[in-house]
């Protein structure tokens, strides 16, 4: 039904600059209309040293808080379905979901235009989620021998290339790779130096996400390779506040002969670029993945393991979020979700 | 002048919506129109190096990026004014920026809503920009000396107390301080290891910072801290695209018997909160900033060094853009800006 109604010229004025914002917002990377945003910690605990410090100006000696996870989240005006919350592999942080190395669109922003809250973490120990000095200090002060220095590495392009499958070695290039490598030097720059070897296992980013979890009152966890196994063992940890587990392209799945009562009851995707069968780093873990996805499967519960070119999707790389055709890849995850999570919108 | 126009009942009420989105914009935290956004670095090098990690799963040997910048800008549909760059300062990261501890509304946000585009970074080896391992795993592999490990150091709890002008000393509180301290817990989370004793003088955060002002064509350059003296070297470095300069109570500023000329056409403030003549730490600094600001204003310079309780204004930590008068002091912020920096925007 339409109203014929009078209204004043100015308005008209402002509500065609704003419906043109609101129209270009669906189709293109138009301006956007964010309910919320900010960022904040969960976990955390504190610890006290007397080797914080070597530096005059600061006490060698006090307390600092260590395995809180920093997240960053944004809110849509128009929501609808589940928050997404994004959680980066090794040697990288939550930059990974954020604009790509050639400057497109990432996945937190196209997420979020697509009616989802996003949540984006850097995992304990990474990024702006504090690690602890006190052994390095330790050994400097030589009140700690060098063996015990935390196992803190990088990942040093050359290696790197392989891993995230651009190519079997580097510089070689699978044919049809769809990572942007005119930019790689932009995703070299993504790279820092990593912790997790450090920490215990469970890493405490694990109850990190249980607790943003529950208080998001039900999330999508994404993980990506290294932290592929983190939703899993959250879940087994506590289902609360779980809907969904997206793994692309983990490190690890959890092992088929262990207790997978944990994941019967949830939709649960594990997501493969192409170019696996080449590399002798992910072949296993995706025939690992195939084996858990049939032992749950077997049970009655629904986990789905699939690789992109099965389904028509070739040439992606291990950072799929970050590939020339990364928003197909979005909408065909979105659609994922819609179809296995949809009843269960909590937001 | 109001027109009388004929319009649609669909359409109003579509207007009516966003309408609402617009002017709850101007006075509360509604809803948010973002132009765009996103993350990119500035800056970075490579190096080579043989003992990137001791973990098998890692090759010791090949190249990493380091010395970049992450930046991550937020540009508001309703631009006016500059773009503004936010530096944060000792053993912390660009989330002193955003959500205050006790989650009301950071500076990135509130800056955005008033008009401007802003930038916030984390300096060079914090947060998202790399720091390398080499030196650490060299040292753990017994192949350089313990005393050469790099300063890494962490604040503790009880000496940030005083640091940050909370009180005199852990855990007195000055009177009418305005941190928010039953929030001290989150605060906390946001330290992190700082590796800037470790990097070279200049820091190169402020060489990143140079090539960040000339992309951006103009921007104000707000330091914190530590980071004080960097707008200040990034001007000396070159004065292109720097707009202005702010230094929230910087851990230093220029010598008064340097060079002053890169400083002489520059709108330039300093800004201290309360409390200063009572810390030894802060008082000496306070004093040099007031003979720079002589020094440059003698020469025909305009340098402003204001403590806020003499514009009215009582209670404020080192952390004034986390105090429970945050956005009151952003405000007087805006507003000096608006005097000093107005005819030369080139947003």
């Amino acid at each position: 039904m339409l109203l014929t109604l009078p209204c004043h010229g100015a308005l008209v004025a402002g509500i065609v600059a704003l419906l043109a914002i609101a129209v270009a917002a669906q189709d293109e990377p138009g301006p956007l209309a964010v309910a919320t945003q900010g960022s904040f910690f969960v976990g955390g605990r504190e610890v006290h040293s007397t080797t914080l410090s070597t530096v005059p100006a600061y006490a060698p000696t006090g307390t600092i808080t260590v395995d809180q996870m920093y997240v960053r989240y944004q809110v849509p005006v128009e929501g609808r379905g589940h928050p997404i919350t994004l959680i980066h592999g090794c040697c990288l942080t939550g930059k990974t979901w954020e604009t790509t190395p050639d400057g497109r669109m990432g996945w937190d922003e196209y997420l979020l235009r697509k009616g989802h809250a996003v949540y984006v973490v850097d995992q304990v120990a990474r990024g702006r989620s504090a690690a602890s000095p006190s052994v390095i200090n330790s050994v400097k002060l030589g009140k700690t021998s060098a063996d015990q220095l935390p196992p803190v590495f990088s990942a040093g392009h050359e290696a790197a290339w392989a891993i995230f499958r651009f190519g079997s070695e580097y510089p070689q290039v699978y044919p049809g790779m769809r990572f942007p490598l005119h930019a790689i030097g932009e995703f070299w720059k993504q790279m820092v130096q990593d912790w997790h070897d450090a920490l215990p296992t469970p890493n405490p980013t694990v109850s990190a996400l249980s607790e943003l979890a529950i208080r998001l009152q039900g999330t999508v966890l994404i993980s990506h390779s290294q932290s592929g196994i983190y939703p899993f063992q959250t879940a087994a940890l506590n289902s609360r506040g779980i809907s969904g587990i997206v793994a692309i392209e983990p490190g690890a799945c959890p092992n088929p002969d262990a207790d997978l009562a944990p994941y019967m009851k949830l939709p649960i995707l594990v997501l493969w670029g192409d170019f696996v069968d080449r590399s002798s780093r992910w072949a296993p873990r995706l025939k690992m993945c195939q084996a858990f996805a049939e032992a749950v499967n077997k049970r009655g519960g629904k986990v789905e393991n699939i690789e992109l070119p099965k389904v028509g999707i070739r040439g992606n790389s291990h950072m799929l979020m970050q590939d020339t055709n990364s928003l197909e890849i979005a909408d065909w995850l979105l659609a994922w979700i819609d179809r296995n999570i949809a009843g269960r919108t909590t937001q």
